[in-house]
Parts: structure tokens; C-alpha cells; sequence
């Protein structure tokens, strides 16, 4: 320890819902072991909330809370945001970094929209700016991507990164269910929220896509660039369908390097996709997170957890809370933001990958010709090509899957197919990522 | 940066082998994005070897070999031991700490017997001591343990992390080889040394069991203190019995909490076992590894990846490097070792796991009630029997799974089982663990 170093840090803890309960649990329960690791005393100040009045866990000191943030931040030296919501968290924030205290937060709409506002106020104070618990819950693929992987070159991030999502592709996958019931069935057991919206579109994994994108590519990437597509129209045939040719559809967020033009860019996307059953992230269960990182020297890591849930959160939280703290005592500083290599949001059509189409066609000769000729005269070539199910009266149904091809070349061919007569209806396209 | 960062820092290679080469060649050929993402310039002033005259990749600038390597330490701010052993590299590296440089090594040997010493001439010299390389390589679990989990309570550490036998026992379960083999074929690509000793009997991973149970459960543990089994004894039909109840063997490192005589102690043992199929580990391929970790909080996560290889252990080596630069840019300091719970080994005979037994027996009446009565006798109890797999005319085969029980209870079991005359013979005991 410092000569200087302080005897106590005053910490407060905005917000006290799921997460914030077990934090505060965590800081109590744990103060004996938090001391060894920190070589401090953790002095919980004030849990600032919007309404004293709301019931609360017996753990949570009722005279430790306040409805004055504003003040409660002031008398701190490490605050842990876990409001969620951009204001009044964002202000906060700001107010907290300036006064010199580090902050802890969990809060990833705040970080994608706003990160690098964040991050300079936290260099020009120089205290720490943590986030772990941003992104993949308990998983601390955030440490590990800023500070494990600071020494090589990261080229690709494939992840699960939403639980609601991998929940109900994986009740689809492993019980048959559709779309409707599972989604009943994750917001029963608490994976959904009433209003599923934000998971089930894929707004949840894109703010995540966009921070972790951020720190693997040392850019700034915003969420304006993430084309996002949710998993609301996957049916039981898609998966299927999927299990025919060996693979699982599951909900990823993708962030890779890439070239459009001559210029290197990054491409980030979410959208469901078809994963080989052999992938690492295949085997990913329930409302599980894993991500999947591809680097040159490290070459595939894999890191697996809760992405979600009051106790593993706050294990992501404590852990930042327990950095930072050292900081303090040793005088550190977590990595600054690092965003010198800027690489530009790659348009969405030039990213590359392969796709699965299911076609209903007519059962007619030459229709396979028809049809490839079609795919041909764009460029993308076939890899596969085998016969889907359908009642045979009705007539033939396909299935495509081609090599790597633009999202542009896939765009106008699917809008060529759509006009021959041969094709009757384009049941599906998926990606198909993993390889 | 702070006033006082240095504009560079002067860094000493130990050691030009397979690692060696590709930190090298990392720290040249990545010399822009480290300045980025350090602050300062890591200046190459050396690379310490045995002999200069040996041959080197062309990426090894011959000019900076040197066989000096105690002079070589005195000019260096942070020294990188790759050498391997205990000495040399235990005595450099306490010069280097002496000296005020940082030090990252991936040498587990040296840690698992020397550790403390190391720990404590680094936190004299307030430097940082790095070793993410010395277990699973690339996968970045010691940060994760050390770092990401500082602020939640582990349990239990499962891990493979050992690349050569999980490549053996995955060839032996995948492709049906036997172990000969499967070891030859290892060999063959370098998976495994000439003299595999150290792999095959466990001592490698003792060796990393050792580190990551000190780290993860903030005790000082010996290699001395871990039971170490081997592989060379599975059989094929080891690995058919365990796929009939839905497992496959791994090699695992063990280290968990438990309770003796009421005093609570940690019990670390490396050995082959059962594990199911539908267990995250049992989807560990090829020379991968990977480590599961339980903790009260996050409850389970697993980090996966290259455990071994030049490029992938260089990846976690410049990662440490990275974190130590940034620490003398910005004034910190990595954790100390954290040996405030100072658990006591357990005693191997008090750890409680469940087993598969095989045995040969007569077809008798009543040879299933004797043996159950003798396992009863100890207080082990049954989970589930089935009929093994045996010529009929030779007599019966028996696989007996038991409910959790202690090493001592089993121990005391298979020595009365073996003097029934209904035994014929004990083909094979193994722990079931991933429960």
C-alpha cells in the first residue's frame, strides 16, 4: 500500500434493483474479504434510489438510502451506477468522474451511445471507468478483450450476448416449441421482460456489440452502424431445417475487420444465423452467454457464463469494484480508451458471409438450372444445393446454401429469384456463421 | 500519461525458444499499436540464450542475442522469462524484481514451487509479477481468477489444462484409438514431447493447478499437497463403459473448498474422469483447454482456447506484457499475491467424489446382493448398476456408479470387494465429477 493510500473509500451505489441489491449484499456480506483484496476499507455511504418509500431485501440499510443523488455522488470516491437509462445516470456519471471519484456501471445503453464522452471524462480525472458487467453479465469478456488480448490482434468477435434470445432459439432447438410459447415460457421463468421488445429484436446485443466492438477493434463503432435483426420470424422449420445440414441457430452479435473499397473497416451486425453443431458456441444452453473471440496470435478464445441475473451481475461489478479500488490504493489507472486504430463502420452490404435460402419452387425439369443460373449471373456461388420438405403435391421445395457472397450480390439475387416463375415463394434466408 | 512516464522502457527477452521467437517477433512486428496501447515505446535492448551460435528464425535480430543474461537483466525495466526451469530463471527473475524492472514469465514450474518468494520480492519492489501464460496458455483464466472474480467467492476450479492428454483421450474416445496410439500419433504433431512423462502423468497440470488454486482461493498451496493420476492406464473400454452412461474421461485439475474433522481446507487433485457429455468441458476438442469455474455469485463460467503453441501462449505473454507497461506508465500496480484465507490442504482421503467401478465377477445368484452389501458397508451407497460388457462364458462384468463418498470410504470398499471370492477382478475405478 501507498503511504498515501487512503484508510477508506466512500463508495455509493445509485440505483437498487436486482443488481443493486446483490451489490450492496456483496459489499456487506464480503467487507472482511473485499478489505484483503483491496487493501482498503469499502465504505458503503449512501444507495441513492428514486423513491425511499419503495420496499426493499432486508439486506438493503434502510438509512443508507437517499432520493438525492446529486449529493450522494458528491460524498463519494467510487460510485457503481446501476440505474440504467441514459439520464440522469449519464449526468451522474459526469459529475462523478469530474469530482475525481471512479465510477463502476453496468449500464450498456449508456456506454454505446455515449462511451467515448465517458471515457475522456474519466482520462482527464484520471480514475478508472469500468464496465464489465456492460456486457455478458458475470462473463468477463470485457477485461478480457481490453486487457488479456491488449498485446495481439483481434479479427473477429462472434457472440451470444443476449440470454432471452439463446433461451428461446435453445427451448425451439431442443423442445420443439415455436416462437410464441417459448417466449412465454422465458417470460414465466423471468429470461423476458412483459415487454420483450428490446431482447427480442436485438437492441440489447447490438449495445453490447457495440462496446465490445469498440474496445477489440480500438475504434469507436456506433450503434447507428449495426444493422440488427431479430429472431422473431425464426420457426420451428428454419430450425429444422437448420438440423438437417449439421447446424443450430442461434442469435449473434458479430464484429469483424473487413475491406469495401480499398479501405479496411469494421463491420458489426447482429442477426440470427445458422452456427455448425461442432461450433463452441452451439453447445451454449439456455439463457447461457458465451463469446467467441478469433485473434492472430491467440488464435479462437471462448469466454462462457450467466449473461444475466441479480448475483451474477454483481460478481461482474464487485470484480470492477474491487480494481478499481486497488487503483486507488496503488495509484493505477485502468486502460484509457484506446480507439487509435479508427476503423470505419464498414457499410452493411459489404460484409461477407454464406446464407442458407429455402425456396418453395415448382416441380418442373429445369428448375434447379433456372435457379442456379440465377445465383450465378450475381456472382455468389452455390455450395449445396439439396431438397427440402414439402407436401409433393404441392410441389419442390430447396435448399441453398452458397459460398461467401456479399450482402449486395445476396440482396440482388434474392430479388431475381423472387421474379422467376420457377420459384414459387423464398421461405427463409439465414447466415450462416462459425465456419 | 504521467508527468514522469518514461518515454520508453527498456525490455530483455530470457529464452529464444518456440515462445520466445513469437514474443519477439510480436514485440517487432506490433511495436505501433504497443505504443498505442501502452503509452510508451517497449525498446527490445536483448534477448538472453544459452548460445548465440544456434540457429534462429530470420525474425530474431541476431544482434541483440547475448549470453550475458545477468547483465542483460541489470539494463532492463521489464524482463520476460521464457527460459523455462528453476534456475537460471528463479534467480534472474529475483534480480530483475530486486532491481525495480517488472517481470512476466509463463514458467509454472518455477511458480508452483517458488511462487511466494517471487509474489513477495515484487511487492518490495512495488512491480508487477505477470504469469497469465504459465496456465492454459492463451485462455485467459488467471486474470479472469485473479482480476474478474476478486469480488465474488470461488468454490470449485475445474479445468483441462493439459493440451497433450486431452488431445490422447479425445482420440481415444473420437477415433477409438488406444492410448499408445493416440500418445504416438500426439507426437507425430507435436502435441506431446519425446519423453511425455510430465503431460501424461499429470505433472503438468499439478504444476497449474497449484497456481490457479492459490489465486482462486487466496491461499498458498505446494505441489506437494496434489494426489496426481495419470492416463496411461485407460483403456478403451474405459472410454466405451463411460459412453454408456453418457460421459467421456477427461484429464482434470481439480481445486475446491470442502471440510475435515470441521476445519475447512482446500483439496487440489489432478486425475482422468468421467465427465457428461452434456457438461461444458466435455466439449473440449483436440489440445484445447479450458477452465470451469463455480463461484457464489457468477455461478459457473468457463474460459476456453489454445492452451499451448508458440503464437497463442506469445498472445498471453504480450497481453502481461501490456498491463506491466501500462503500470509504469501510469504509476500502479497489479494485484499482490492474496494468501489472507490460507486454507490447509485437505488430506487426499477426506475429498468426496462419486465413482464408476468395473468389475469381473462369477454368474452367480446373489453375487449383486454380496457386492452391494460390501459397498454398503462402508457407507458408500449405490447410485446405479448395469450389466458390463463380457464374454458369457467367462462370467458377468458389473459397472456400479456410486453416490458421492470419500477416497478413504472408497479405498476401504475396493479392498474388501477384492477378497470376495465373487470378484474375480477390479477392471477399472474413476471419479465422476461435473455434477
Amino acid at each position: 500500500m501507498n503511504d498515501g493510500a487512503p484508510a477508506t473509500l466512500r463508495v455509493a451505489v445509485l440505483g437498487c434493483g436486482v443488481v443493486g441489491t446483490e451489490v450492496v449484499r456483496g459489499l456487506l456480506d464480503n467487507a472482511v474479504e473485499l478489505r484483503s483484496r483491496t487493501g482498503t476499507q469499502l465504505d458503503l455511504v449512501g444507495i441513492g434510489v428514486r423513491s425511499t418509500a419503495t420496499p426493499r431485501d432486508a439486506v438493503v440499510p434502510v438509512d443508507l438510502l437517499t432520493e438525492d443523488l446529486t449529493g450522494l455522488v458528491e460524498r463519494a470516491d467510487l460510485v457503481i451506477e446501476l440505474m440504467g437509462g441514459i439520464e440522469p445516470a449519464r449526468a451522474l456519471i459526469l459529475d462523478a468522474l469530474a469530482a475525481g471519484a471512479s465510477v463502476v456501471t453496468a449500464n450498456k445503453a449508456l456506454l454505446a451511445q455515449h462511451g467515448p464522452t465517458l471515457y475522456e471524462a474519466a482520462d482527464a480525472s484520471r480514475v478508472d471507468l469500468f464496465y464489465e458487467a456492460a456486457v455478458a453479465g458475470a462473463v468477463p469478456v470485457v477485461r478480457g478483450v481490453r486487457e488479456s488480448l491488449a498485446g495481439d490482434k483481434i479479427t473477429r468477435v462472434l457472440g451470444i450476448v443476449n440470454g432471452t434470445t439463446n433461451y428461446i432459439l435453445d427451448e425451439m432447438t431442443s423442445n420443439g416449441l415455436d416462437f410464441g410459447t417459448a417466449l412465454a415460457q422465458a417470460q414465466d421463468l423471468g429470461y423476458a421482460e412483459a415487454d420483450p421488445t428490446a431482447d427480442v429484436e436485438g437492441f440489447d446485443a447490438a449495445a453490447k456489440a457495440t462496446i465490445l466492438a469498440s474496445l477489440a477493434f480500438h475504434s469507436r463503432t456506433s450503434m447507428d452502424d449495426v444493422p440488427v435483426q431479430g429472431i422473431t420470424s425464426i420457426t420451428p422449420e428454419d430450425i429444422s431445417a437448420a438440423a438437417q445440414t449439421g447446424h443450430v441457430i442461434k442469435m449473434l452479435a458479430i464484429a469483424e475487420q473487413g475491406e469495401h473499397d480499398g479501405i479496411r473497416g469494421l463491420a458489426v451486425r447482429v442477426h440470427p444465423a445458422l452456427v455448425p453443431e461442432t461450433h463452441p458456441l452451439a453447445s451454449v444452453r439456455g439463457p447461457y452467454n458465451a463469446v467467441f473471440v478469433e485473434a492472430e496470435a491467440a488464435g479462437t478464445l471462448m469466454f462462457y457464463g450467466a449473461g444475466a441475473g441479480g448475483a451474477a451481475t454483481s460478481s461482474a461489478v464487485l470484480g470492477d469494484v474491487v480494481a478499481a479500488a486497488r487503483d486507488r490504493v496503488n495509484g493505477g489507472k485502468a486502460p484509457s480508451e484506446s480507439a487509435h486504430a479508427a476503423l470505419p463502420a464498414m457499410p452493411a452490404q459489404a460484409v461477407h458471409t454464406r446464407y442458407q435460402m429455402r425456396l418453395d419452387v415448382l416441380d418442373v425439369p429445369g428448375v434447379l438450372a433456372e435457379i442456379a443460373a440465377a445465383v450465378a449471373a450475381h456472382g455468389v456461388s452455390i455450395e449445396t444445393v439439396r431438397q427440402g420438405v414439402r407436401d409433393p403435391e404441392e410441389g419442390a421445395a430447396l435448399m441453398i446454401v452458397t459460398h461467401s457472397a456479399s450482402e449486395s450480390a445476396l440482396a440482388a439475387t434474392v430479388a431475381d429469384l423472387d421474379t422467376l416463375d420457377v420459384v414459387e415463394r423464398i421461405t427463409s434466408i439465414l447466415r450462416v456463421e462459425g465456419n
